[in-house]
């Protein structure tokens, strides 16, 4: 194919440029009709935008990786990890949260990142968590090798009012307690009265809330309420100023020995917090997520 | 928040469950009305879907993991890996196309894979691509540490007909080209003569290919044409029967001893071509791949 | 609001120009910022573009309009005068279909028009049918009326391939047949018979064709097969070359008389067709329908 | 096609009924794939939703129709008659501007009219437009015949917050505004000084709004303050409780004759105002507007 190069070459650069020149700029060219085939995905503007992200077949990987049940503090603290790494390295996220496999992360209602095109939004989000699982596994796995490379999956969500962004969190958040609290009662039965999966199913079949912390609290002398507050919570993600305390050596004019000194500097970092975002108390406390230039 | 249940517990369950109840199933019921504002992003039947993946601020990304210029043999086969892994773990790909830090996967026209939603296509591509990416790093850079977790993006386009689908295809193979043969003398400029990156860019400003090909020649006695194919045209993934020969200890009927017979499977594989994709040889050979019932 | 205007075309144009720019030219630039809000509907290229067109609460309107059942041939003309309106005086058209009230329009594959934005096809569409209905509602219906203004709503679908076009066509036609089957039959046991609407129905329920034409042939001596072609077929709306043969008058030279001669010239115009197009021939008696470059 | 009817019902009805069946139900349901194709369009919900629209090739048609100018009172009165016609006909609007040859229509954040399928909201309101357009034509321009049915184009746009919508307003009363100031000079330079359109055009070029009103004032004696509201401010449209008193015959009980008597009945009509909408007051004076349940 390339083939008429090595003559054009050897006898003169001028037929050979117009031989492979043909081939191939003009070919592009000609091709290049395929760009307009592609779809305009801009968000509405003035809209908060939302990417959840959930690990894909995460319970057979669970499952291949001795999660354990019904919380593995390793697994969820790594997501929080690569969430942390999405916030740090793309432009625009406000808050995010997560429990279980997913990861809720909210872009400014403002934002022009990449002029708002969903596409953008979705694949940066997934590929910057997927590669941190991998790159900061050890960290929180030691020697449970990590068995292959998973897979998570994205979807992205426009929502108008605050109102709107703040019933999507607390639909997460609600989630996250209503399948935690049962999961709890299940493996408490399982694990420790010896009942099948199944027979726990049957037992916990139109149980409430209130029958859940009960068989809890009766027969395992839990206190749902004292369970660590990631699990019942899920983790919230917020950027927050942080004083930090440096020491350094400064040589003082007329002075000639340098002297050590602390220096204060604020810094705005990602915090995990672990609380309800499901009443108004979150909200008042940190207005700034939904501030207007947000 | 949850203070209602632990006194719930204590006094009546019945009780109890109202309380917890009310506070987050019919909570979660209340907000799930947010689910409505997740737009239908199904992509038009009977079109091929094409994802395409690039690396982001992979300029940096190779300057910082000391990628060997014009082409990294390493970088490029870990991008294949990757997307080998793309082809098997997910559904319906027919033919994948990468070059530089870019790779394109081709989903069949009949695919009903998660309904055709442009989401589930474009964040399982690139997600799986990326943790693929960190996992089998070592296996291609040995000592080079990987220093921090690379992100890619993503974007989905529709073609109607193989035509354009070819085309698509030539038009991804044809940018290689060009690029390739101006970054091999570009970095022969450089590397060779010691030309700056500025005084290479000036000395190629305006030449046709066979002026890039004649300086190759003349200059650095470089036929263009014998660089690596992988190089020159990208790498291009299909699905091939292979036949695995294995041997396998039988213990025959009337027979006291295991024998060792070879046989002959025959797996579907994803396997690597180095070729034009842009004349009709190459589609004629591998009808398959565009067949109507893919 | 304006109140500064007349003091300032009193005093001074310098000053007026000041006040009365702020308030408008520069208000107008300030809320332009509401154009970004409209989101690219371009249609993906090379697919056939399809408008279908209904009438709203026609089912009302017919009554209220005397329509005759189960078929009002005036109805059905001035459906089809709407539409050859529709096609001369958009671009693009290649083939309109027409049955009860409802009309397709099929754009070229190719066709640029309005840069391919499916609300230009949607609303050109559907609101010139809609004024060419009630402008030419008295060729039709003559005395009768029209009460009040009928509306109309319009839907856009994209077929990639021949076969997908084909096939919307063949669904349309065959609908219309199974339709006016019924109707026919429906309406002859109402009619002639004298039974009421839901006996009619009762009568009906379960009967496959073959009953249906029974039930007209022995009870009505009706042979549905000679009942008219538009009825059971539908309207096709093509492009066709017409001869026109008209008479001019031309003063040859040498000559004092002006002569009359006859001149044939060929028009191209919107031609209605009342035949079967589920099937192969309708196809290749008009190739140019579908034709590549169409 | 449909020849075998003939037969199967001059002999069975069961063979009949397989040969038509065959023919036509099942092609149907054969064909019936090609619905999966139409894409969804739904509005995200709680956005204001508003279709604009304009006239197709007004310029031409106001010429062809001898409109008057700058502005034609029959057209811009036959203009607002049909939005009022759309507004009663038409669910959830609950305002509508018109100036020139268009007009927005505001559906209600909250409305789930054709489960807020764009495509809906876009051709009902064209059509039930152009319809009325020609339907009550004769009512403001008697004898004055309308030539041909005019088409009109719309577009649909989503507009998250209240601001944005006023904002969106705002923009189509300063866009009325700064045409109506040029389009008064303009006309009166051409039809009172004899200006040609060219020369009026480079009189007007670079003039700021306080050179036109001087103009106005100094040389016709026009305070452009004074000019008609409906001109300067286009007109909008809104929901008002109207008291209609009407009279009634009433027999009272132990009374003979009947006895007229007047009865009060509030009705919700459309009803036009010409005012601003840029400022607050008109937003604080009609609350009901944008209020959170509509």
């Amino acid at each position: 194919m390339l083939g008429c190069w090595r003559a054009a070459a050897a006898i003169s650069a001028g037929r050979g440029a117009g031989c492979a020149r043909g081939r191939f700029t003009m070919a592009k060219s000609k091709f290049e009709y395929v760009r307009d085939f592609e779809a305009d995905d801009t968000c509405l503007p003035n809209c908060w935008i939302v990417v959840r992200l959930d690990g894909r077949n995460f319970h057979r990987f669970a499952e291949q990786h001795e999660f354990k049940k019904p919380n593995d503090e390793r697994a969820l603290c790594l997501m929080t990890k690569c969430a942390q790494t999405v916030m740090q390295e793309l432009e625009d996220i406000t808050i995010a949260y997560g429990q279980s496999d997913e990861y809720s992360f909210v872009f400014k209602k403002k934002s022009k990142w990449f002029k708002r095109r969903a596409s953008k939004f979705m694949t940066h989000v997934v590929s910057q968590f997927a590669s941190s699982y991998v790159f900061y596994w050890k960290d929180y796995f030691k020697d449970q090798q990590l068995l292959y490379p998973p897979g998570f999956d994205g979807r992205i969500v426009l929502y108008p009012s605050n109102q709107n962004l703040k019933d999507y969190l607390s639909w997460r958040q609600a989630d996250c307690h209503i399948n935690n609290l049962y999961n709890t009662v299940f493996w408490m039965l399982v694990q420790r009265s010896g009942l099948t999966p199944v027979q726990a199913q049957d037992r916990l079949q139109g149980t409430l809330a209130g029958d859940k912390n009960e068989i809890l609290f009766s027969e395992f002398n839990i206190n749902y309420n004292n369970e660590p507050l990631m699990y019942r919570k899920g983790t919230v993600l917020i950027w927050q100023k942080v004083n930090e305390v440096m020491t350094k050596k400064i040589k003082l004019p007329k002075e000639t020995e340098e002297k050590e000194v602390e220096v204060t500097r604020t810094r705005t970092k990602v915090v995990p917090l672990y609380c309800d975002i499901i009443g108004d108390q979150f909200w008042e406390e940190y207005p700034e997520i939904l501030a207007e230039d947000s």
